[in-house]
């Protein structure tokens, strides 16, 4: 397809495209002609996943470019690569660590028997003993007995997640989807925690008739 | 106890009580002399709920009169009150609404048997809303599938939730926990979320073997 073409089936302005193009995020197109480049389903996926990594994972282009490099490692499993990209799309938390919230950290994640040596070793773990440290902050030392019922529910929200991408064929397809999942996800899941709570706490708190 | 004792016991220094008082956030306390003041229990189940509202939920002095307004009122459910108070610590959703994800927000709606009219009507509808819109603008249309299963997950979540705050003996311990719960519960289900990812994308995704 032409170029055009490429910009109508992603819905990326084809400026964009261009400047993709010369950013070296989106391979060359096969010259037809001087001025005329023809371009495949492998340059749509790799254009969707660049759209979602700026547009909806906010990376930089230098991050998007190095998000590619490792993508297109050739000896890594997909799980593999799905982490680095996770860790590239997710923010390290921000304020300051309480000792014993990394000790709740380092604890949880032994149960669970994860590796994690240090928790600003990654963002996942660094945003974990943030969350933690600002409980504690406010006198809730408790919230720690909240993180294995959590991981129970996110489970059946991680199945989802893995069923929705799983069908897809290529790589650059399941990560543009778990890109997308996680982030817009999160959105969502935060909407929707707010619905369960009304729904549990009807059942269970409420302390008169209701109208 | 005097104000010092009540800074000590809730860790807010003894400056910020004595804004909190002139602002009518804090009920005044009993004059044991002229210069003197004694508070109780009450007043730091109440300066507690504050600060989690003024720090953790980002209120505004006057949303957290608005709050304590309505926290107030003899006649409401405790059901209803968490209802408000939950609202008022959300915010809306920011961005274009796509017709499609609304009409997929009210489907949901219905099939929950919940009331919603108007997506604008709830910051919580509004955000989901929001967000799915986000997903179908990178031609995610089928992310309202995950709906149905990401609420199933949500559940377990909220029952841990509500078994958290369901054991404080006063409403106002009751809200301040709901509060600090679903903030800082919203940061530690985002970094769980991750890891679940990572524990269901090993079992499914991986296609070489693990180093």
């Amino acid at each position: 397809m032409r170029v055009g073409e490429l910009s109508k089936r992603s819905g990326v302005p084809v400026p964009t495209i261009k400047y993709y193009l010369r950013e070296g995020l989106l391979p060359a197109g096969v010259l037809t002609s001087p001025n005329q480049a023809h371009y495949d389903d492998e340059h749509l996926r790799r254009l969707r996943l660049v759209r979602a990594l700026v547009d909806v994972g906010d990376l930089s282009i230098a991050a998007v470019r190095d998000v590619l490099a490792a993508l297109d490692t050739r000896d890594d499993t997909l799980h593999k690569k799905l982490g680095l990209v996770q860790e590239a799309i997710s923010q390290p938390g921000t304020g300051e660590l309480d000792p014993l919230a990394v000790e709740d950290v380092l604890a949880f994640f032994r149960r669970q028997g994860e590796e994690c040596a240090d928790v600003t070793d990654s963002n996942v773990t660094h945003m974990l003993a943030t969350a933690l440290s600002a409980a504690r902050s406010v006198g809730h030392d408790h919230f720690r007995e909240l993180l294995d019922p959590y991981l129970e529910g996110l489970k059946i929200i991680a199945q989802a997640d893995v069923d929705y991408i799983a069908t897809r064929g290529s790589t650059d397809d399941i990560v543009e989807g778990m890109v997308v999942g996680t982030l817009i996800g999160d959105a969502v899941i935060k909407a929707v925690r707010r619905l369960a709570h009304a729904q549990v706490s009807r059942k269970v708190l409420s302390d008169g008739p209701e109208d």
